[in-house]
Parts: C-alpha cells; sequence; structure tokens
C-alpha cells in the first residue's frame, strides 16, 4: 500500500511516522509513503518572503480569499501539480483520492477497509489556513476517484493529523502489518476492559482485584464475560 | 493552558508539535505541553529486553492479558503513577483527565470549548496495544475529574494521534492563539468553498472560474451565497 500525501507541512507528520506501527510497516515494505508540497509545484517566480520560514521549499502558495473573510487561501494550481505529481508515480489506476475536509463524509473502519482492500495507491489532500481553492476539488471529483472524507466532528488546523489517522487506520488492515504484540481487534470479540499482572493492585489503602472469572479457566464464562464489557 | 501526555511514545508527537500552531502557541506561552512516560513509573525491576528497543526509558510496562488474548496489556501501576506524576504539577484542583478510549464519547468542537474555558490543565491518557489494565479507569473515574473519550469510529494503534488531535482543537480555543493566517472557523459564518487568484485557472484546456458573485462586491449578495455553500 502506497500512501501519496500532498502537504504543505510534510515534516508535521515526520516523527509520527518513525515511531508508531507505521514505521514498522514501512521497514518491512508493507506500506510506502510519499510527499508531494505544493510550494514545490508553484510555477510563477512569487517567493515566500515571511522572515522566520525555514522551509527548504520556498513557493508562495496562498493568497486571500475572493470577497473578502479572514484568513489565507491555498491556490488551486500547486495543489493541481501536485496531485498529479502523485499520479505520475502510479504505474496501474488503482487510486482513490481523499480530500480531507470538514464538511466530508466520516472515516470509519468500515471504510478503512474497504478503501485499503480496492486500491493500492491513496492519494490524501492536506489542507491548511481556510482551505484549498475549491476549483481542485472540482477538478477531481468529475473523475469519480475522490472521496470527501472528514474524521470527527471538530475544527483542526489542518489536514496533517487527519492523514495520519487515515493511514495508521489502514496500516493495520493490510495483512501482515500487525504483529504479536498487536492485534486487529476490530475482527474479533474482544472486551474493551482488560487486565494484566498483578491480580491484586493496592493504590490508596484500596485493593483493586482482577475480575474473578477471568482467573477461573472457564472458557464459556470467559467468552460470556467479555461480550457484557465489549 | 497546560497539556499533560501520558504516553509510552512521546516522540510520536514531537514534529507536530513543533510545526502546527502549537508550536506557535507553545512560543507564545499560550500553551504547554508535558509529557509523562509510564517507563519511568516502573518500581520493579524489569527491565525491557527487546534489542531494537531504543526508547531512553526502559522500565517494562506490558504483559499479556488475564484470560488470554492477542498482543499485551499495559500495566497498572506504571499509568497510575505516571498520572499522578502529573498531578503533582497541578498547584490548584482545576484539572480534567480524558482517557483515550474507543469506546468514549465521542470528542466534538464544542466539547473542546466547554472544556479548555473550564480547566486550565487537561491530563490525557493514551492507550497502547490491547489497552491499559481497565483498574485505571477504575480508580481515576471515581473521582468525577475523567472523561472516556475517542475521536472517531475507527481503530488507531495508540492514542498518540488522538491527543494531538485534541490539543489542536482546544489550543485554537485558548485566546490569541490564532494569527492572521488563520481564523476561528468554528465561530463565525463561513463557506467550505473558499477561492483565491486567480480568476480563471486553465486546466487541460478547460477554464475554471471563480463565481461571478463573490468578485460582485454585493455584500448582502456574498452573504447569502455563503450561507448556501456552508
Amino acid at each position: 500500500m502506497h500512501f501519496h500525501i500532498v502537504t504543505l507541512f510534510p515534516k508535521a507528520l515526520h516523527s509520527y511516522l518513525g515511531e508508531s506501527i507505521l514505521k514498522r510497516a514501512v521497514e518491512d515494505k508493507k506500506v510506502k509513503v510519499s510527499f508531494y508540497n505544493p510550494r514545490n509545484f508553484v510555477k510563477d517566480k512569487w517567493k515566500r518572503t515571511r522572515p522566520n520560514d525555514r522551509s527548504h521549499s520556498v513557493g508562495r502558495v496562498d493568497r486571500p480569499p475572493y470577497a473578502g473573510g479572514p484568513g489565507m487561501v491555498i491556490q488551486a494550481e500547486p495543489v493541481v501539480y501536485a496531485i498529479e505529481g502523485a499520479l505520475r508515480k502510479i504505474k496501474n489506476k488503482k487510486y482513490k483520492i481523499i480530500f480531507l475536509s470538514p464538511s466530508g463524509k466520516q472515516f470509519t473502519n468500515e471504510y478503512a477497509g474497504k478503501i485499503s482492500q480496492k486500491y493500492k495507491n491513496i492519494i490524501i489532500v492536506c489542507g491548511r489556513y481556510e482551505g484549498i481553492d475549491a476549483r481542485v476539488k472540482k477538478i477531481f471529483s468529475a473523475s469519480r476517484r475522490m472521496d470527501e472524507i472528514s474524521v470527527g466532528p471538530f475544527i483542526l488546523t489542518g489536514g496533517e493529523l487527519p492523514a495520519m489517522v487515515i493511514m495508521d487506520v489502514m496500516a493495520r488492515q493490510v495483512p501482515g502489518v500487525l504483529g504479536n504484540l498487536d492485534s486487529l481487534e476490530e475482527r474479533r470479540v474482544s472486551s474493551s476492559e482488560v487486565y494484566t499482572r498483578p491480580e491484586v493492585f493496592k493504590y490508596k489503602n484500596k485493593l483493586y482485584r482482577v475480575p474473578k472469572v477471568l482467573l477461573s479457566g472457564h472458557r464459556a464464562r470467559i467468552e460470556e464475560w467479555k461480550k457484557r464489557h465489549n
């Protein structure tokens, strides 16, 4: 599975990718992650001039919105060409573009499972500021290869966290990614109430015990208990 | 606002905190982030023995679940003492513990706004593997200072991404955090359809134009259009 991330802030994702289950998946070559920074796809000669901007890619991509309003809008052109940059790397046509937006369809485990089974290449487009010029969505939604997705009912600064959420959830669905330390919770009867050693934990003079049934060895009763505590 | 993050993988959060709106908020001293690694709160002499473990803190915290099942469970003791480590830093009693769990209450903008207004200190407890020993929840939920929260209907590898989501959404609510480049979308009539220069974008021999009303300067019509495209 190959994730193609279109983002103005690729560095924001680096340490999560270097620590999580995704790190192992990338090392085992089960998952690949590529970045496309719209700043590198700017065609005009404008340069970013903010003195504190330490990014290596210096093309300016944000402009004030038409009809006024606060904040800045990301221009269509550099995003369209960044997405094209990703498309050039995809040999077959088995890809899906996920456009992150607070007004998108709710992201779920079911969606992640369906998409990760069907497509080898996922292009995730991260917005920032007031959003991306709406013409990008118009251009790619026409192809029916684009879904507009939200991870939840809250407003984030950009699409980078949702992109990491989507990669983490989808990577878990790739066969062989989950090792001994983890399990695909979504496919088995599990309990959200888990216990491990010690049997009795003393805290502030109170004893906290593991439920007796879990120590009983009685399979049927344990399964029944787990179902009730799901 | 002070976020206290209880996590086995503090490094997973570093680059996002160093790139996002949170970076500016921390630099401006509007937001503070502290980490508490349960590995540093292990009281026994067990050491982690996996050869690839490069973490500086080497206390072992994961054990197999009682009654069997795949994966490992994080022990109660190191998590309880990590939370206590955070509590020792909180002078007043204005704190909330957020316990991340797939079976928690859905995180929303409204919740973020309410909590960030009411509490100066937020302790976020991140799970991993099969989860945290259920006694931790029992101990702290008794105080009514704990909420069990989920960011959405999907299974992630750990609570680190949800913790970043919560910090990003809440930091936006702290007065003075949002600068000129951003705006508190959640508090104004905005459109999810935004446009910026150029007026006409030519792509694959097709012309994509900004809707005429947005160039008209007619305030009432523009507001009406924005409401329709919300």
